[in-house]
């Protein structure tokens, strides 16, 4: 395989760019942007490393805390639960929601091997005592695997003095938390429902 | 600007890539494929360098000459004169063409300072000469820029006794080359028609 074939087979392996997009790329980097390619690459080379998981919530973040987790001006008797980072940009974005988060990076699915360790989940539990949350709103998809791991998480926490909540519907059921667009992700968190 | 945010705007900037699919990259990289990142970043940082221009056509190659060049088979008095690599790409795929190339990396523009030289213009009479070609294919863009490139090399070759031809239309005038469809394609290069 030739290095351009090769370039070619790995820039289709991203999610939405077929053969003709990744060519494409390649053209215009080798014609209008050489300079480009080399500082796409050097970033690219460094993300893994660059990028962790924030040590308290697990989102992605470049320190060792991520800045939601550093803002103490927040509701910390809030705690939000999201399946991934983008999920949690998207609602940071509304700037409709003023608690934490805490980011599971994935959802229950024993079938796949996903069980509450490899989330992380007993992390919950430790961060309700340590800042005495008084809600915590389980924004899991809207599917089973997400319903499944919301009442997991309630059913840890049920000795608790806790207001468990989920999202409003008026997200589509079964679409994802992190397309919705702003007004919906609004209404959504501004009428939440209590979690039976 | 956080490495994440730079990192976006990197994306950004390849041909059909916006802040969205930049960040859903992003997040499959981090989430799914890590090994990518670092492979893809590597083969980017090489791009500049492992991939020149063909000492004899002037299309990209990894070596100092192209397998087109390379292979002595094709039928050397047969030239085609082509704007852009991947259109050199997209007749090659047809298997319906076997001469040479010579790749002009744009077209002639004065406005925008893009004249004979800087095309390697001149190249195309010592190819034409040394091979004893019998027929040059002007294969360059349907439109005026296009047209006034092929009229400057078919002045520039008057007192040889070649056949110059032009693609057949069949392709939308005004549209690339780079893009037609493999049927439309050949039928462009077997009706292709002589250039008065």
């Amino acid at each position: 395989m030739t290095f351009l074939e090769n370039l070619t087979q790995k820039l289709s392996r991203l999610p939405g760019i077929g053969k003709r997009a990744s060519l494409r790329i390649i053209y215009h980097l080798l014609q209008r942007d050489p300079n480009l390619a080399k500082l796409l690459g050097e970033s690219l080379q460094q993300l893994t490393e660059r990028i962790q998981k924030c040590q308290t919530c697990h989102t992605y973040t470049e320190g060792t805390h991520c800045n939601v987790c550093l803002d103490s001006s927040r509701d910390s008797s809030l705690l939000c639960i999201v399946e991934y980072p983008q999920e949690m940009a998207n609602i940071e974005s509304t700037q409709s929601y003023h608690g934490y988060f805490f980011v599971l990076h994935g959802r229950l699915s024993p079938m796949d091997g996903v069980g509450p360790k490899s989330l992380g989940i007993e992390k919950i539990e430790s961060l309700v005592r340590k800042r005495n949350v008084k809600e915590v709103l389980l924004a899991t998809s809207l599917n089973p695997e997400g319903e499944a791991t919301a009442i997991y998480i309630k059913k840890m926490l049920q000795d608790y003095p806790l207001l468990l909540t989920r999202l409003a519907s008026g997200l589509p059921v079964g679409g994802s938390i992190d397309s919705a667009d702003r007004l919906t992700m609004i209404q959504s968190l501004q009428g939440r429902i209590k979690f039976n």
